[in-house]
């Protein structure tokens, strides 16, 4: 069946996100209230006007919207309380997680097979090289109970950069606020892949031209003017690479799923059972 | 920035969902791991390829899966603890949801209202009237640690149906399949409204005529032969109707979200608070 709920975010409860209102002790429907009362509810809709039964008091609007209140309260209780249990087991995961980087970082070019083989992600050809000399992603996740976190690249030297690490942190506030703080790329000279390509796009707009697309760098996310239609490194990153990279690295795979790369295998995949077994129930309050 | 998770079911942890095969004990890479390794690694990518510094051992994928399996076995055992805390706290709501449906059931026409503002799902015309008999709306949610779900509508007495509640229980096993039990409509003569839809539709089919997408009736959901195109209602109602029915019965609304539903408004109604904030940030591990 079609999934009504696609486009807005949700909480930790699987919710549809919150207006800031209901945070801020303030439901601020008091002024819908007023508008729906005087513009009459149903407006376009004669069919149901005429069997409306008016609309209801303000004591009972109060009364609903305190209701709401007490719920909103709670389930941010239980948010919180599911975080704490969240961030128990990331201590459990940790060792595991250190492991895995060891290992990780001994196959080459193992990152960047994994964000090749992503296709919710296009790698730019002059990030290849530079993404070939990844060894080790550093995920700091969960912070605070808002989720905020600390994403670190760890490089082999290479020609590219004077530094080897590039960071960033993203501080996740009242819910949807990042505000991000970033360890410069210290890039080797004319190895700045980054002002190569913004230079480029630069140029194409002032020629009136239509940039092309996906003709941005990875690393522009480790800048503090990231355009705004670059992927969400960070997300892709703690949601789905950190997620399994093994099956990433294996084979081409959508985002959060795997895709076989060859025709015609669907049928015998499916066999074994290599279809998704989403979660979701647990998702939901 | 773009979102690059959009598409895939989350689990609890807010992770991509995972393949069955992990649960099942067995990551099922083996044969990845052989045809990768027969092909050879980013065949096409030539650019790579001469950089690339061979496939890892088995033993070192082996190695690899074993951690995945462990990191895998506590993020469900996360999943879990997080329903247990979800559950306490349904409990502690569900004197709040009762009030809240005895207020909502005295108000004409409420979840018609509100049905009628959610943008997500289009209300047929034929649903209209019997909508408008819709007092009260159970939801018995996370029947058991997948998030199984019961969903009970409560009609006053009206012309369409014999029977005054009509219910559907969601099961969902491994993940994703859903099991559903339905209690049958039983409508009074010639009151079939899902009959009525379906046998038009029907002729429009045998006429050759392109079937209106939106010429279905909500009720099908309820039963057994819903078709595929339908808005999954579930879901519509336990993540976002019931979530915050006030919202939806004010104003038109976006899933999960608000919409002003008078233009020009944008700039006072942004000044007022009313943006959203999305909690992702609890959602994700």
């Amino acid at each position: 069946m079609k999934r009504a709920a696609e486009g807005p975010e949700e909480d930790v409860n699987g919710h549809p996100a919150k207006r800031q209102v209901a945070q801020e002790g303030d439901l601020g429907h008091e002024s819908c209230v007023r508008r729906v009362a005087r513009d009459g509810v149903a407006e376009e809709e004669d069919e149901v006007k005429e069997d409306f039964g008016g609309f209801p008091s303000e004591e009972t609007m109060n009364e609903l919207e305190n209701i709401q209140k007490e719920l909103f309260k709670l389930d941010d209780e239980c948010a919180k309380e599911q975080m704490e249990v969240q961030k128990k087991y990331d201590k459990q995961k940790k060792p595991a997680f250190d492991k895995r980087n060891e290992i990780i970082a001994a196959i080459p070019q193992f990152w960047l097979q994994a964000f090749k083989n992503h296709k919710g992600i296009y790698i730019h050809q002059e990030d290849e090289e530079l993404l070939g000399h990844l060894k080790t992603i550093e995920v700091d996740d969960n912070l605070d109970h808002m989720g905020s976190y600390k994403l670190t690249f760890h490089f082999e030297p290479n020609d590219f950069l004077e530094s080897l690490t590039m960071s960033k942190k993203t501080t996740i506030l009242d819910g949807n606020d990042e505000v991000c703080e970033i360890s410069p790329i210290v890039w080797q000279e004319n190895m700045d892949i980054v002002s190569r390509i913004r230079e480029r796009r630069k140029q194409q707009q002032e020629k009136g031209e239509s940039p092309v697309d996906s003709d941005y760098s990875l690393f522009e996310w480790f800048t503090q003017e990231a355009p705004d239609d670059i992927p969400d490194l960070g997300e892709v990153i703690r949601r789905e690479l950190w997620h399994d990279p093994l099956q990433y690295y294996l084979e081409e795979c959508d985002e959060g799923g795997l895709i076989d790369e060859e025709e015609g295998e669907e049928e015998e995949d499916e066999a074994e059972g290599e279809e998704y077994t989403p979660m979701d129930g647990s998702l939901v309050r």
